[in-house]
């Protein structure tokens, strides 16, 4: 039975040099040398053993490492920036400690040299309660040229990585952010606004043009329907698999809205690299406010924000 | 009862503007403008309900939100670097998120505000578990002088700021992070390694000689003993207000090894601003490794390395 402190070191042992750590992992903080002339951008998130995942047989504590940076990644690709280094707190239930601690880690070092981006340190916990993981990422840009959800304007397009909905049947737990086509995107494209779809594609899209003070008119037939979306469709009566493409959340997607030429030049881009990645049309930035569905007469009908939200309690 | 959106958007109307955040919390993640030619400091810390901290009367959210930010800070403070921004995540138990999330953010904000930080960002959750909070912080420091705890040298003079021990009788929920003390230390001395002392002073003391490939004589008689020690001696048989002193931990006090000359100068400036705070030679970095103790005659005997060191465990 290792001390936390032996534990500790050997973990950090495993770690790979990286020239931007001036001071690597294991002492009191760790010392990043920032890229000339960027900014620096910062996300946090936090991962929950039975609200964000269910250990067993389809989820290894490897997929949960992995998930907890991949989500920090997206939001990190939806600003527009390159991801630089991360650091991750965790909280090991005491009975398995040292397989949940090496598993979590091995699943972030995969994802992270995947990516390109250093393990700057953590801290590591045990008890008796569940397994949480807090991954917080560090990523650069260009000065004033981060995407921002708050600058659509209307007249723009609406452009969307990948496909919609299902992401539960077991998707969400291998995401795939989406930073290398941010990059491409970034170094190539105008992008007034863009945000990562976690909540629920209306949701998501919903947040975004709130923060713009604008509204938009999505073409329910072009978004793009992920083949799990179908299935869960299948398997449960009531909801289409529209539905859950524009409900369940937990796709880690991007949404940009571009002016109209830009977008139709990223959408023919698609298919060579780094473009393997579909994007899909799927809506107007429009003057006003509100989540609006084109309809067949080329009218619009109001959009439920489905997604998922969390209601907060208080004691009685 | 609120949704998880409008409980965030309240939480964030409440932050600050700060020119030193180009895109502030709200958006998929923050972005800062780092301080030109400054290195990034960056520490991660997590608070667990049960372990850290038990509310109760003597433990409201409010401090438990102060200890998190304040233990983060003290890490910053033990790298000689400058407290910037902070990012937090929290698990909040279901029934009474509002007010503990509340609760939280103002102990945080208070101590932000005292130290000149700024509120970047947040991932707020509710489940059916303890608190959880986890804490990021970023420092900034120039280039090549951040304080490592892995550059004791033999010949340096190790000093300590404030006094130890007792702090688990509530001393440990109002920590006071040496902040301002590294700050004007780092302006106006030559500090060769430093730590600040979360586990123990002995054990901290040992991590910082193991790193550097040093050894330690301390002084017993000279090292600082807060009332604290001295009441939860007389409450306990066994320990000596110096057992507590060396052994306690959570006293987010700063030691630090520097040439001789300049740790004599640093305490004679002890009494006038920002050194409130005494300072005080504790012992000698010598050739070798080990912790030791000055005995009588002036040899030295083995000292244990007291602290508080959780075994980790894992399945039979």
């Amino acid at each position: 039975m290792p001390s936390e402190n032996e534990f500790v070191a050997a973990l950090l042992a495993t770690l790979p040099a990286d020239p931007r750590l001036e001071v690597p992992a294991g002492d009191d903080a760790a010392v990043l040398r920032p890229p000339a002339l960027r900014r620096t951008v910062i996300t946090v998130d936090m991962l929950m053993e039975g609200i964000d995942f269910v250990l067993g047989p389809d989820c290894s504590p490897w997929l949960v490492g992995h998930k907890a940076l991949a989500v920090s990644l997206s939001d990190l690709a939806a600003m527009g920036s390159r991801p630089e280094t991360v650091v991750v707190a965790v909280a090991l239930p005491r009975a398995e400690a040292v397989t949940l601690g090496r598993e979590l880690q091995a699943g972030i070092a995969a994802l992270a040299a995947a990516h390109g981006v250093a393990l700057a340190g953590g801290d590591t916990n045990t008890w008796d309660g569940p397994l949480v993981i807090s991954t917080t990422a560090i990523g650069s840009v260009a000065p004033g040229n981060a995407w921002r959800r708050d600058r659509a304007r209307p007249g723009d397009l609406v452009v969307a990585s990948g496909a919609f909905g299902g992401s539960l049947l077991g998707r969400h737990l291998a995401v795939v952010p989406r930073c290398r086509e941010a990059a491409a995107i970034a170094a190539g494209f105008t992008v007034h606004a863009a945000i990562d779809v976690s909540d629920g594609l209306a949701l998501d899209v919903g947040r975004m043009m709130e923060a713009s003070g604008t509204a938009v008119v999505l073409d329910l037939r072009a978004v793009p329907i992920h083949p799990d979306a179908i299935r869960a469709a299948a398997t449960a009566a009531g909801r289409t698999p529209l539905d859950h493409a524009l409900g369940d959340g937990e796709d880690f997607e991007l949404v940009l809205t571009m002016p109209p030429e830009e977008a139709h030049r990223l959408v023919a881009s698609c298919g060579s690299p780094p473009f393997d990645t579909p994007f899909t049309i799927i809506g107007e930035v429009v003057a006003g406010q509100g989540l609006f569905a084109r309809t067949a007469d080329g009218g619009r009908r109001p959009l439920p924000r489905t997604g998922y939200q969390h209601a907060i309690a208080d004691g009685p």
